[in-house]
C-alpha cells in the first residue's frame, strides 16, 4: 500500500490528522489532492451537508457551536468548514471567534477547520467542495459549511449544501443587507438570531413580508424562526426544521440537486484541466507571449483572440 | 453601415441611449456583446477606472456621488458601475441609496449603472470588465466601480480598478470586518468615512497600524485618510490622492498591471470559449449524459472524468 492509499484508508477510517493532511493537501492544490479525493468518491453521498451563512455580526459561529453540541449530544459526528478570504495580514482565515469552538479540538467526532482562500486555480468552490467530500468519506454525518455569505462566489459555496439557513440579527439594518448579499433568495431556513434584542419580531415579518414576494418560488416553504445562540434558545426548533428539510429532500429535490451540482462541477473540471492544458501548450510554443502582446498593442482582443484559438483547434 | 456598427459608432461618441442598450446585450450576454465589445477594443485603454469598496453602510456610494460632482466641477466626464449580486425579489441589483445619485441622470458627461448578476457564463466579472470598456470607449475621463467588497469575486472585479480605495467606517466593527473581507491587501487609498464619528481615529490608527504589518509591500505606500461624504469633507484631498496614485502608476506599474490583466482574461476567454464548445459537443453525441450518470453512481468523479476527456482529446 502506498502513501497515498494509507492516507486515504486512515481518513475513511476518521483519523483527524490524516482529514488534516487531506485537507491541506487540496487548499495547496496539490498534485496529490486530486487523486485522494477521487479515491474517496465511491464513499461520499452519505452525509447532510448544512450551509449556514448571514452578515458579520449575525453571531453564525455562536450558532453552529450550540448546533455541534445539540448534534453531539444526539450521538451525531459533525465536520466544520468556516469559509473565508485569504488576507496576507493574518496568513490564513481569521480566527476570532472560532476560538470558542477550541473546546470540541479533543472530541474526535468532531473536525472543525477554517478555510483560507489561497488563490488555487478552480478557486475556493472547488476547494469547499472537495473538503465537504473528504469530511463525508471520514463518516461525519453532518457537515456544516459557514461562509459570510456575500458575493458570488460565496453563494456558489453555499448552494452546495443541502440545507441552507440564512443568519440575520435585528438591528444590523439585515433586511436590506440581505437582499444586497442576494442571499434571501438561497435560504430554506431563516434564523432571526439575537432574537433577544430589540426588533426580533419586527427582523421577522420583514422577512416573511420577503418571502411572501417571491411568488415564483415552488416547493419547500423556507422557514422563519427566532434563535438566541448565546443562551441555546431555538436550536432544538432549528434542528427540528433541518431534519423536516431533509426529510422533504428525500421526496425528489436531492436527486434534481445532485444532477444540477455534478453538471455544474464536471463543466468547471473541464474548463479548468482542458484549458490550463490549452494554455500550457501556448507558453511552450511561445505563442501566448505573441497573443498577449497583440492584446496590449489592442490589435486583438482577449474574446476574439481565444475564437481564433477554438476555430483553429477546430481544423485541426 | 449595419446596426452592430451603427451601435459602436454611437457609443463612441458617448452617446447616453447607445451606451444603455450596449449594457443590457452584455449583461444579458447575447451573441452580439461580444462582437461589439471587440469593435470598442481599439478605442479603450485610456480612462482611469476607480474601484470603491468596503463594507456595507461605509457610505460608499454617498462618496461616489461627492467624487462625481467634483470630477463634473472639474469639467471631467465620470462613467459609474455598481455592482451587486442578482436578487430575484428585486429583479436586479438593489436601489436603494443609488436614488440619490438619479441627479446625475440628465447630466451627459455621467453615466450610471446598476449592475445585476445575471448568471451570465463567464460570470459577474467579465461581464463587468466589458461594460468598464465600454464606458472607456464613449470618452469617459473616469470609470468608477463600486462593489460591497466581500468574497473572493468581488475581489476580482474590483482588481481590475488602477486605483483602489477601501472606504470604512468607524463603529462597523471595521477592523475585524475588513480583514475577513479581504480587503485590506488591495487597497491602494483608505478613506474612513463618516469621520465625524467617535472612533474615527482610532479606526484611522488601527488601519495604520495594519498595513505597517505587512512588511513585503513595495511600491507605493497606501495613504490613509479620513472623509465625511455626506458633508464633502475630505473629497478634494481623496482626489489629490488619486491623482497621485494615478502618476505613480505611469512609472511602469501600469504596464506590468496591464500585462497580468490581460493574461488573466485571455486565459479566462480561452476557458469559457474552448470548455463551452468542448461540453456542446459532448452534449450533441449523448456522451455528457452519459458521464453525468457515471458521476452520479460514483463511477467516477468530475476530475477524474476531465482528465479522461483531456487524454482522449491528445490522442486525436
Amino acid at each position: 500500500m502506498d502513501q497515498i492509499e494509507q492516507l486515504v484508508q486512515s481518513v475513511l477510517q476518521g483519523n483527524r490528522r490524516s482529514i488534516a493532511k487531506t485537507i491541506t493537501l487540496i487548499e495547496n492544490n496539490e498534485p496529490e489532492a486530486q487523486k485522494i479525493v477521487s479515491m474517496l468518491y465511491p464513499e461520499t453521498g452519505k452525509t447532510h451537508v448544512i450551509g449556514v451563512t448571514g452578515p458579520t455580526g449575525s453571531g453564525k459561529s455562536t450558532l453552529i457551536e450550540k448546533l455541534i453540541r445539540e448534534l453531539r449530544k444526539r450521538g451525531k459526528t459533525v465536520g466544520v468548514v468556516a469559509v473565508d478570504p485569504t488576507s496576507p495580514f493574518t496568513g490564513g482565515a481569521f480566527l476570532g471567534d472560532r476560538v470558542r469552538m477550541q473546546e470540541h479540538s479533543t472530541d474526535e467526532g468532531v473536525f472543525i477547520r477554517s478555510m483560507a482562500n489561497r488563490n488555487a486555480p478552480g478557486g475556493l468552490a472547488k476547494a469547499t467542495k472537495d473538503v465537504i467530500r473528504v469530511l463525508d468519506a471520514s463518516g461525519k454525518d453532518i457537515v456544516i459549511v459557514e461562509t459570510v455569505g456575500a458575493g458570488q462566489s460565496e453563494v456558489e459555496i453555499v448552494k452546495v449544501a443541502h440545507t441552507i439557513i440564512v443568519v440575520l440579527a435585528p438591528g444590523l439594518g439585515d433586511d436590506i443587507q440581505a437582499i444586497k448579499a442576494g442571499i434571501m433568495e438561497i435560504g430554506d431556513i431563516f434564523a432571526v438570531n439575537k432574537a433577544d434584542r430589540q426588533n426580533a419580531n419586527k427582523a421577522i415579518s420583514d422577512i416573511q413580508a420577503m418571502l411572501e414576494m417571491d411568488t415564483e418560488k415552488t416547493g419547500w416553504k423556507p422557514s422563519v424562526l427566532k434563535t438566541t445562540a448565546l443562551t441555546g434558545e431555538g436550536i432544538t426548533e432549528l434542528l427540528a426544521i433541518i431534519e423536516e428539510h431533509k426529510e422533504y429532500l428525500k421526496m425528489g429535490a436531492l436527486e434534481a440537486n445532485r444532477k444540477e451540482n455534478v453538471e455544474t462541477e464536471l463543466a468547471e473540471a473541464i474548463k479548468q484541466k482542458i484549458a490550463e492544458s490549452i494554455i500550457e501548450d501556448l507558453k511552450r510554443k511561445g505563442e501566448w507571449e505573441k497573443l498577449t502582446q497583440k492584446i496590449l498593442t489592442r490589435e486583438t482582443d482577449p474574446y476574439s483572440a481565444a475564437d481564433m484559438l477554438l476555430k483553429k483547434a477546430k481544423r485541426n
